[in-house]
């Protein structure tokens, strides 16, 4: 068999099941494939294309024989051993936050700036999830009139968190159901029936990691640096998909018309907008789904001009996993790959 | 007993079972009380300060002995009884949506604009629970430092759309830990573990009416029909409490700090703002009390000079029955009643 020698790095967690989905969906060429997580799984099996796997422990010596690396296992992890993959001859595709602002690193959403990663060195990073969703919409019309600004407001799901957090909205779900009272572990205060305006950590101008992550993601992805970009991340109790509230200013005028028009054309996205019938994307619909969809596209009526739009992915797919997969995707088809096949 | 004679009509609804609440909290000087309600509700009973009423059927009779009417039973009963109940010599504050931007009809938040009361010609409005909450928490700023622009994206919870819609979450919520599909009646779709970007009718603009209520109530109250508003608002599973994030343009830069030293001496709000301690408001905190929260607030990084606020209120209180009592409390105040007594 004719394949790719791939490991995924974090192949328990909830975005490393979701690659091994993923490749298996889109019949991803695998000749080897190394599942890989801390001491805590190993040993622990995982079906993959009709057979099973043992997930091991990632070490120093794990990368040898790899080609591509999945990396999502938190940026610490990444920080220690996407260099040593990187330095062993793998591509790292890295999920994380640790390289994603690097300048020797592209960050890449293969729709928009699938070139980027010819100047890469080894690491490929894969933005923020509330940031690919909104690029992905946003430059199929920056690309025709050039965005000045950026208002953004998302509502973001637990399963951008990970496991612990669905746990946790579980949980309290349970919890309310019996009549007992919620008690927070992985955020501060409880996220059943609630909304929680805190992503990351707090910084000092009073903004999150979180939203600074979609002004310097945007920018770096966009080839933008002057776009001004101010976020408000929100997590709601949602399961999976991030819904995001988005206000932009163009250069020129924009009408909404133009607008539903060069999206019904873009790559990855898909315009759901017909307010008489109540239709418009939502959390739930997306879930599962490979789509960014878009909705409510309306003339902004606080600005000539603007456009305000609704737009909703599945983001531990489109915003982690599906990404980081069309990366590697994109590093064949770039031929930055050579197959190494049954060695 | 010296007091007032008051009506509460929709006094079997959400709000209405607020209104007696309020009413009871507060010590209202209440001299007789009318609850009144539909057909279907005739003869259900209801405790006040340890009495026992019993329902009656709205007729156009039932505002003869009534100087204070209290409206929640939705704008189709406003339209019909509200210009009975102010012939008949009541002062009728209304929660519906049906006076609002009527020219001879004060649109009211005590706080902000207690002097329009006295334009009133026997019926003033109770503006929409998330215009209130902004409005609340705006006006001091706006005061000092002219607003020139709002986008506002709301986080409302279910108890807006009525006990209806919160039975609907409670069941959904139980159908999923269940294991059953949420079969949706309320709302278009689920609402449980979604969010949903609408709230009341679409209008041909691509705007909701709940989105230009906004627009339209702020310029009203603030009488400022030049503030430019643009609002997305989004219905969340959450049972009680708007959030809402607000983006504020000013005529001058107008710094956090600043802010927070006005907000912290305004009637009715309560900085809540210390990201270092994690410490914002959020719904569950702020239900079941009276004051609106502010917190997050933070330069707008993609305008120097404005602002970025977090701003949560009880939308069952201050957005609806705790205002109107507060406009008849202000009434009062300012001498348009007469006490009734026991007569």
């Amino acid at each position: 068999m004719t394949g790719y020698r791939v490991a995924i790095v974090g192949a328990t967690g909830l975005v490393g099941t979701e690659f091994i989905k993923v490749l298996e969906q889109r019949r991803f060429p695998i000749a080897t494939l190394s599942l890989l997580a801390s001491d805590r799984s190993v040993g622990k099996k995982l079906a993959f294309a009709g057979k099973e796997y043992t997930v091991a422990e990632t070490s120093p010596d794990s990368f040898r024989d790899v080609e591509i690396a999945l990396f999502s296992a938190g940026a610490d992890i990444s920080r220690r051993f996407a260099p040593i993959a990187a330095e062993s001859g793998a591509v790292v595709v890295d999920n994380s936050s640790a390289f994603r602002m690097a300048e020797d690193v592209p960050l890449v959403v293969p729709e928009v700036n699938a070139a980027d990663i010819a100047t890469h060195r080894g690491i490929i990073a894969n933005p923020n999830c509330s940031t690919i969703q909104m690029v992905l919409a946003l430059y199929p019309l920056h690309k025709i009139n050039s965005i000045r600004r950026i208002i953004v407001t998302t509502f973001q799901s637990v399963s951008g968190t990970g496991t612990a957090a669905i746990d946790e909205l579980t949980i309290q779900t349970k919890q309310w159901v019996h009549g007992q009272e919620a008690v927070p572990h992985v955020y501060h205060y409880p996220i059943a029936f609630n909304v929680l305006p805190e992503i990351d950590a707090f910084t000092e101008d009073g903004y999150t990691k979180e939203e600074l992550k979609m002004e310097s993601e945007t920018r770096k992805i966009l080839h933008a640096p002057e776009i001004m970009v101010s976020a408000t991340c929100v997590r709601v109790p949602v399961f999976v998909s991030h819904s995001e509230a988005v206000t932009v200013e163009f250069s020129r005028p924009m009408s909404p018309a133009e607008c539903r028009t060069i999206l019904a054309k873009a790559p990855g996205v898909r315009v759901m907008d017909d307010p008489g019938a109540s239709l418009y994307p939502h959390a739930i619909m997306a879930a599962g789904t490979d789509d960014t969809f878009v909705g409510r596209i309306r003339n902004d009526s606080s600005r000539p001009g603007g456009i305000v739009m609704w737009i909703v992915a599945d983001n531990v797919r489109k915003g982690a996993a599906l990404n980081a997969v069309q990366i590697a995707e994109e590093m064949i088809k770039q031929d930055w790959l050579k197959p190494g096949g049954c060695r």
